[in-house]
């Protein structure tokens, strides 16, 4: 099986020129067209070996999905309704598969094609293990934006569809013998382990914002996604906007999923919007799968309970720099 | 001395955003003003510690700055007169020094500021060794941008600056007491070490391109930037238009650089161009260190010396993922 050190960085460049349009990796850098009215969004996030994946165990097309997917969810986040293109840039040892690689640039590109997107260049150089940084472009109107200052006390907090399933499809695969989890349904199994592998931008729920928007409504959203965890999303938005996230008890959880999970298992992207309660209302009834979990106060303050004010249960956040 | 995980992701970030405009970071991603009229431009380049530079060794302040100094020349390598901004993947193992990695942000915003360029966003990451995957958005009025396949023959070959004094000062680097560098000028070892320590993307090149245009010449400008090496660039360019470079013997060459480090040494950012001759002669006229050193000849091929049309010294080209 060939190697990258066998092939060489001209040759990986030409393999991946395929992904590519015409001509695209042919100057040294990438050009976008002019659009009159329309914000370019920028968006970068970071994907390592042995962090985020395995390369012995997550299947290449999967990994290039996912770092599309982490990158689009933050497009989304922004407000914009699909992306115009990524640049990708790959380190990788010398050992690493030929045949895997194809299988992450493909995957990559199966998730672009779905959403509108290009692969505009990128940069391919050696390291101890594979990292991939990703960075996309998108447009959004200047009137259409989401930023996560906008949001108001009273404001319904919203969430485009359940939280923790990624995490559980995570747990089903990495303990294929679990008994408990084993008693899932299939259906719930086979969804989660999608939800994981293949998790969506939803570029969807900003095209229902918009449908779901009250007639004569300013367009006030404030939003972010929740590729940390619905809790540190949820923190972001209320520290963001000076209002504290009160949230209803009990979640609607989803089968096979605990608070824990649903709180802090992360990598859901779903957008999580704090919206005027109509615009929430019309938003919950047009997109299956999103619900109202609170609402902001009036004051500053970390997510908690609405009930009893009490703070979420103590878990463990994703810690990127945590000593191991 | 603090490290990375006693730090942690969210005080990582609290500490860049001085390095970037108020609330830049605020959201999920960057925005960007639309532009009626120029294209935008978008670049990506990666180095990783052990490979492009060590984390004992060399400066953080130098590491920022030669980040950001390898996208900026891609930028003006497609005919930018300066920068709008970068994003920076910045994945670092728990036990980086956060001094030092203060330091490659100070090193890159000082880069920036030079060239009107600000920091947009980023993401933060951990791995096992530092990689800094920055990328660089610029814009260029679409009469007046740089492709490589531009080139036609009899187009001069220019060179913004000597090459090899990039990898001179790696050398005096690495080797402090080689007796036969430090016979070398102080001023010359100063000057290397500053060339590879703080390369400046050619910007001014480009300005220069534009003030040496003969009148009523159309804008026809092909090149590319010597990241990779002259050889490299020569190659690039003479495949992307058909034509093979033919070279002048002998270069001049800088004091203390052998022809071998200046057409493989690597990292001098400078400008490779063809030009039609009488643009070429204004333009080395106008830009201090410029010279021609070739033509493009008729038919396709490797970059070879015009009086025997031999091939170049055999040298070795820089190998991203060779087996050490």
């Amino acid at each position: 099986m060939a190697d990258l050190a066998d092939l060489g960085e001209s040759e990986l460049i030409n393999r991946l020129r395929r992904f590519a349009k015409r001509g695209q990796f042919n100057d040294d850098a990438a050009l976008l067209s002019p659009d009159q009215h329309l914000l370019r969004v920028v968006s970068t996030d970071a994907l390592v070996e042995g962090v985020h994946f395995s390369s012995s165990t997550t299947p290449g097309f999967s990994v290039g999905w996912r770092s599309g997917s982490a990158n689009l969810s933050d497009l989304a986040a922004m407000g914009c309704l699909e992306a115009e293109g990524v640049t990708v840039a790959l380190a990788a040892p010398g050992h690493t598969s030929i045949d895997w690689l194809e299988e992450v640039y493909e995957g990559l590109a199966d998730l672009l094609q779905r959403h509108g997107c290009e692969l505009l260049g990128g940069d391919c150089t050696r390291a101890p293990v594979v990292m991939l940084a990703i960075t996309a472009i998108g447009k959004v109107a200047a009137d259409a934006v989401i930023r996560r200052e906008s949001g108001q006390a009273g404001d319904r907090l919203v969430v485009s569809g359940a939280h923790g399933l990624s995490n559980l499809g995570l747990r089903l695969l990495q303990n294929p013998r679990d008994i408990s989890l084993q008693q899932l349904g299939e259906p719930l199994r086979k969804a989660a382990i999608k939800a994981h592998q293949f998790p969506v931008p939803r570029f969807d729920a900003v095209a229902a914002l918009h449908r779901s928007r009250p007639e004569a409504a300013p367009w006030r959203v404030a939003g972010t996604d929740s590729s940390d965890g619905l809790r540190r999303s949820l923190e972001l938005l209320g520290n963001a906007c000076g209002h504290q996230p009160l949230l209803d008890e009990p979640f609607a959880l989803t089968e096979g999923c605990c608070l824990n999970s649903c709180l802090d298992g992360g990598e859901d992207f779903e957008l999580v919007l704090a919206l005027e309660a109509s615009w929430a209302e019309k938003f919950v009834a047009q997109l299956p799968g999103a619900q109202c979990i609170g609402w902001l106060g009036e004051n500053p303050g970390p997510p908690c309970w609405a009930n009893n004010k009490k703070p979420l249960p103590i878990g463990k956040g994703y810690e990127h720099f945590a000593k191991l």
